[in-house]
């Protein structure tokens, strides 16, 4: 600590100088002895000065009893998918607790590279948390993608001295780890060190090995408690992700539970988490309080979220409530079934309603939609060989399922039977790629719904029964520079802009959420089918590292075998 | 990971080429998941490469079902006070199973301050063992000594990259830590987030918290289980030290025990042991074993000989048995009362009596008493005031007693009744300052003992009936550049060499301590009381951190009230 400021927060400590802020008569949670202790927290300078009974402060908040736990720490998240910007997903989540987030920023670097990363920096830096972001791996995901930067090791060098850049992030190039891919392993070695997060859903035993050997010191894809266990006793640290799509607490706590496993290895992460299942459950809170009523004890279920994940990453100063640590704590009514009463981060009550000062998003990263207007004819599908190669989706998951059909030759086809055809549009770099396929399941007539939210290289997917349509739906997108858009007989419907990188909106929740919903509803007027939520299910349609089959701008991809599909 | 050491590394983790190293049929303690396996163990370029049961080796070693557990760690020792080379203590050390080293080499930088550390460095760079060293913090360690070099925090500097240098060792001066001592806490803000060792026997609460406040992470000092406590809610990891002159751990351990204390914040450390007593017990072995007999679960106490301590300190390729952890391997025969079978570092059996080439030691080294043979006249002490200052030793501890005893004047007081003299005298820098005093309780007759190993600052130490033999036993240690030596009627019984620093020999143990022991009976011979260890005892009496009196160069002093005596 600097000299100047432990002359000052010590005095403090020691009792001589009344502190900032006292929280008095707390049962204070002591990670590192799993006490519980009926004291005051003194702060200052937003860090803890000391834990006693005997501190004077100039503000003295009594929490009557309540525990004061360590803010929690969400260990990995993305913060473009909920379409809000990152400060306001920041905020919403502090004041469920959570006063921590790593956050990989993969979609942004995808669409924009380090001015993406940059972005998320900036807005996040007066956020009333701590914002730490690992730095993406995979940027492009794949070879086939055609995305807006490759973001190579030579780039992520200037990045390594920033303090809150803790290492690399989700490293989904699971066979380019293990089999050594040689620019993949120059991030590795960039980072060797220093934690880098994984992503291998599942992989055989000798190739997980490999994976923990080229350093790899996290996952969030564990399914089940045999597999996680798998990762830990490699080294891996696993984050137990509970979000919005997955849902993989119960599995692995009920085998936690079931086996007595000792549970430092572990910690939580939310992955992607919307807004409105914030709103109700809370965020890594909700893991927390799951976990517990899974019978987990509920300090090792609090350290799950507070100490873990802080000493994996490496944050010395935060997850616990010590001397010297950073003053982050949720004042909860009661352990087990707790609901959060107020959240502090750096010894500042966290307000939901305040507004901190943000740097305005750069004009560049509003401008990322970079091609001419399409004409329909950019949707002809000719069928040569007698057979149509169908996307079959499945509303349950994100696979799909690659259907081959007879079908009569034609230059264009037309989709009939509940079918549509699907585009995936190049938007970085205005090649004019286009690729169009079939797919089944979605079921939208008269019209098309669009959007610029496609993972990983967030190109223009647009899905129709008509080319007419699809194409103002693209055009739509195009003239907005992002966003989502449903378009019906031959006419915008409505559009939902998400200017910054075509990812996110600049207005707040409840309008993008207003529009959002009627959007859906207008959707499924039109014929998609209940189960299937048109925009997310559209977002995964461009996904080449997920079976079976999928639409990317150079064309249908067979996602198992790896390679394009010659129509 | 180097990409090249991961491309040969992997191909045997994968099962593509044999292992060089497969050690067979073990039961591996996994301290991730505290599962014991039973498994192989593959091992490339001291590497561990993968573990399960379908690995092939250049080389298999059949462990017939014994236990392999990851190699131990002595999580802060100083090499110097065993007086043979560190070398020869390393691996002495190393086959009862202590793999890694964290020694403060405190007494070789109070000599010859940076060269003394590389020394430190350069002799066990060799060694079957991983040696790293923290900085030592307090020389000199305080300001009335007289030591051999201000170590200052600019000295320290050029050593920040070196990866052998883990943190700040030892921070024995604890008013300066809280209350802000300006030329320590630059020490401390160098440092600052890395590994800082603590040395505080007894804090109260408040000034214990300033002391993690400034970011001390460790300490060794604690002898009861309660204030060991109040150290670990600090956030302070505690180092149970079982070494050859302190005790800790069985008041530290049944507490734990009692408590049912998690063990995470724990570690096991010898500080100093003597090689008869390795050599007997075992070294951090023992502290296991020891634990284990207190109750404490087996791997709980192994967890707190690896896995902590390399969490403690950063040491993230030790400390467990997993790929990429380096093969520092330990066999024993059972999980509690296990003998030590055979111990591997960096995936080679550890041979005792293989000599590892070893940089000599530098002349300089072997040239650190610095002053002009002294005549008797030296030690003449006047008595002016009736009265005298005592210095009463206790066999029992290190802590004296300040008794003033009525008395004639004298222009020189001789010793009578039992009493001696003892003389303090600087050797660093030939200041000629010789602080003569009265103690008591020692009890040598028609002689003299000194030694140039004297803590902390290390100057000469002598203690006699008579100024001649003290003389005699002052110009012997000048001509053997350092040692033992004891001097009975005029004439120089024996002289220990101890050349190197003055602190060490360069023979092997065998003679140090053949010579030691010979030494030690003439001296208690000549009237040195049963109960008192004729050389340890003298080496702590210019102490001046120990209470209640002391002799140092400047003279008498009162080390309860930290002030020179006017006699």
């Amino acid at each position: 600590m600097d000299y100047t400021k432990f002359q000052k927060i010590s005095k403090m400590t020691l009792g001589e100088e009344k502190a900032d802020l006292v929280i008095k008569n707390g049962k204070v949670l002591d990670v590192f002895t799993n006490e519980i202790h009926k004291a005051d927290i003194a702060v200052c300078d937003g860090i803890i000065a000391g834990i006693g009974t005997y501190y004077e402060g100039k503000t003295e908040i009594d929490v009557n009893g309540h525990y004061v736990l360590p803010g929690f720490i969400d260990a990995h998240l993305h913060l473009e998918s909920t379409m809000v910007t990152p400060n306001e997903l920041v905020s919403m989540a502090a004041s469920a607790g959570t006063t921590t987030f790593i956050v990989d920023p993969h979609e942004a670097a995808n669409v924009s590279g380090a001015s993406g990363i940059d972005y998320i920096l900036d807005q996040t830096e007066a956020s009333p948390a701590n914002v730490y972001v690992m730095m993406p791996s995979c940027v492009p995901a794949t070879s086939f993608d055609d995305n807006g930067c490759d973001f190579t090791a030579a780039k992520m060098k200037p990045y390594l001295k920033n303090e809150r850049i803790l290492g690399l992030g989700e490293v989904m190039n699971d066979p380019g780890v293990v089999y050594g891919d040689k620019k993949l392993h120059e991030k590795l070695e960039l980072f060797a060190g220093r934690p880098i997060d994984g992503h291998a859903p599942f992989l055989p035993g000798s190739e997980l090995s490999a994976y923990a050997l080229a350093g790899i010191t996290t996952d969030h894809e564990c399914t089940t408690y045999e597999y996680a266990m798998e990762e830990v006793r490699r080294g891996i640290h696993v984050h137990i992700r509970e979000g919005s799509a997955a849902h993989n607490l119960e599995a692995i706590v009920k085998g936690i539970v079931k086996n007595n496993t000792p549970t430092s290895e572990f910690s939580f992460c939310t992955d992607d988490k919307h807004i409105e299942d914030i709103l109700r459950d809370g965020h890594i809170s909700y893991n927390i309080k799951k976990s517990i009523k899974l019978g987990l004890n509920p300090i090792d279920a609090i350290k799950m979220a507070t100490i873990n994940t802080a000493r994996c990453y490496g944050l010395k100063h935060l997850g616990a409530l010590s001397p010297g640590y950073q003053a982050d704590m949720v004042i909860v009514d009661r352990l087990d079934k707790f609901k959060v009463l107020s959240v502090y981060h750096k010894g500042k009550l966290i307000d939901s309603s305040s507004k901190p000062q943000i740097k305005p998003c750069p004009d560049e990263l509003k401008e990322t939609v970079h091609l001419a207007p399409v004409s329909e004819e950019a949707f002809v599908l000719p069928i040569k060989n007698k057979q149509a190669h169908i996307i079959e989706l499945d509303s349950s998951q994100i696979t799909t399922r690659h259907v081959i059909k007879a079908i009569g030759n034609t230059d264009n086809y037309q989709p009939v039977n509940g079918l549509n055809k699907v585009a995936a549009v190049e938007r970085h770099k205005g090649t004019g790629k286009i690729g169009v396929g079939i797919c089944s399941h979605y079921g939208i007539k008269n019209g098309a719904v669009a959007s610029s939210v496609s993972h990983d290289s967030h190109n223009i997917i647009v899905v129709g029964d008509n080319d007419r349509d699809m194409a103002i739906a693209v055009n739509e997108i195009i003239k907005a520079q992002g966003g989502y858009t449903v378009v019906s007989k031959g006419k915008v419907f409505d559009t939902l802009p998400l200017p910054v990188m075509g990812l996110m909106s600049d207005a707040g929740y409840e309008e993008v959420n207003k529009k959002l919903k009627r959007m859906i509803k207008k959707a499924h007027n039109m014929g998609v089918l209940d189960d299937v939520e048109p925009f997310i299910t559209l977002s995964f349609m461009a996904l080449p590292v997920i079976p079976e089959i999928r639409i990317i701008p150079r064309g249908l991809m067979n996602t198992s075998k790896f390679e394009l599909i010659k129509q």
